[in-house]
């Protein structure tokens, strides 16, 4: 299982109760919290997300509507007794803020709270299971992508050789995961005999908030999902450079020159009540775009 | 028009979809905020409460879910173009935390702050239309309690002379703050042959987090409304005096022992679901009172 969950979609003012960025992924048991805007624990109660999974925070940038939640979410964290070690990347000026709102609470976390400050573009988790890397994006202020790659590749069914055996169609997803298949009368069925290897790690780029920027090409090159801002549709390119966002068309053209499968739009102005026509004119340059709405998965293929 | 609207009933943990603390006292053309829990920005959307007629906003104390809800709310003031002054009364130490945020942000509001310090008990603002004190509570950390009153006091209708007079209802809310009526012939009925002088200023009083304690009998003494924490019920009197809260039990008492008009009860602990047995074990000690439920306005009489 790896998939993306969107908590809120809409950039720096609530509006049409959309919440600000926050998206939650799934990386098997893992969860991953990237930004947390105002609500995000109201938003995790709704939907039902387990913020006990959650080992690691990602904070792209410290504008209100990407981190406001978070000292709440931490807090919270707190008063339930969580004991595991959290881990939170973030730009440097993060950690005082937080340091200075537990103090005058007189907040003492039972658990050990690991602050990294986000210095340089690259590998910054690496294990046997994930790898997540940072990169800049062109904003107002400092400002922070990331991209979590899964280490371990599902195989992939064979689907000649499977056919020889009588393996039911619900088992395939351990196949994938390596399992070897054991018939009713006891004997084995080797998973190298009806898998294949899966050249394919499967990625998620965030690109937080930019403006169009094309040296993210490279940087998101081929990843699976890309999340891409579209704070505002195409006609307003101006006040999109203007206040370093981006237009559907621009999110768009970077999917498209950057090879990637999927792209998920989002951050939308509180100035747009109907969001659909994003979607269209994203697909008018990258057929395969998809709304970022809050409460809804987006599976990583 | 003067009354109190609940945004947030819920104490430290968000639960059941209860928010934290925050309330909106209305005193005819002015809203005052008390308090600003993570999220009262949405509920102000929700409840379709005005941002831009809050003109002073009150702190209690620096417990996140009293106040992690502002730095949102001030920035949004900001990102709508909000030009009049907005006044601050809180701890001291709100002022570095809101600097520091609005700094990292390069946030400059359009509009000026004035941050006022809560330092002694006393009046903090006084004018022809209203009054706002200050008093201490004990609590963890430094903590304060506000009694908002009217200045302007509602004449009374005599309702012997009215009778011969052929006035209709709908003016009497006029009638009471001093007109007077012209008939349809053109004659004018005085304001002084209808109505009486009222003697009683109305005025409500806002406990914030305390331990049971008998010094708020004489500091909230006769006010119409008001609002004191029960975070437990009233079984649990010892958890509630370890962790600096009330119960039931206890905010009746000072009710009862203050004399004042009706008790609002809130702040309720995330470990109970339903809420009605707050209300039915405060009524043991004093009848007129209900319960803060989130979206309800009291009128304060």
């Amino acid at each position: 299982m790896f998939a993306v969950t969107i908590l809120g979609n809409n950039s720096a003012l609530p509006a049409y109760g959309r919440f600000p960025t926050a998206q939650v992924v799934t990386l098997n048991e893992q969860l991953f919290l990237i930004d947390c805007g105002e609500g995000t624990q109201i938003q995790m109660a709704k939907y039902k997300i387990r913020r006990s999974k959650i080992n690691h925070i990602f904070i792209s940038h410290l504008h209100g509507d990407h981190y406001f939640g978070l000292v709440g979410l931490i807090t919270s964290m707190g008063l339930l007794g969580r004991e595991n070690d959290l881990h939170l990347y973030a730009p440097a000026a993060l950690e005082q803020i937080l340091n200075l709102q537990f103090a005058v609470a007189d907040t003492r976390l039972p658990f050990t709270l690991h602050f990294h400050a986000l210095e340089q573009e690259g590998l910054i988790i690496d294990n046997k299971k994930f790898a997540v890397e940072c990169f800049k994006t062109q904003h107002r202020i400092e400002c922070w992508g990331f991209i979590i790659r899964e280490r371990k590749q599902p195989r992939k069914i064979n689907k000649e050789k499977i056919k020889q055996f009588d393996i039911p169609s619900a088992y395939y997803e351990r196949l994938k995961n390596g399992d070897d298949y054991e018939t009713k009368d006891g004997s084995i069925i080797k998973n190298e005999w009806v898998t294949i290897p899966n050249s394919h790690a499967r990625s998620y780029a965030f690109c937080a908030d930019t403006i169009y920027d094309e040296t993210l090409i490279d940087k998101v090159a081929s990843v699976s999902l890309l999340y891409h801002e579209t704070t505002y549709l195409k006609d307003l390119e101006e006040r999109a450079a203007d206040r370093f966002h981006s237009t559907t068309i621009q999110a768009a053209s970077i999917a498209q020159k950057a090879n990637i499968h999927k792209l998920l739009i989002g951050h939308f102005s509180s100035k747009y009540e109907q969001l659909e026509v994003f979607e269209e004119e994203a697909k008018e340059v990258f057929t395969n775009t998809q709304l970022a709405i809050d409460g809804v998965t987006f599976l990583i293929k």
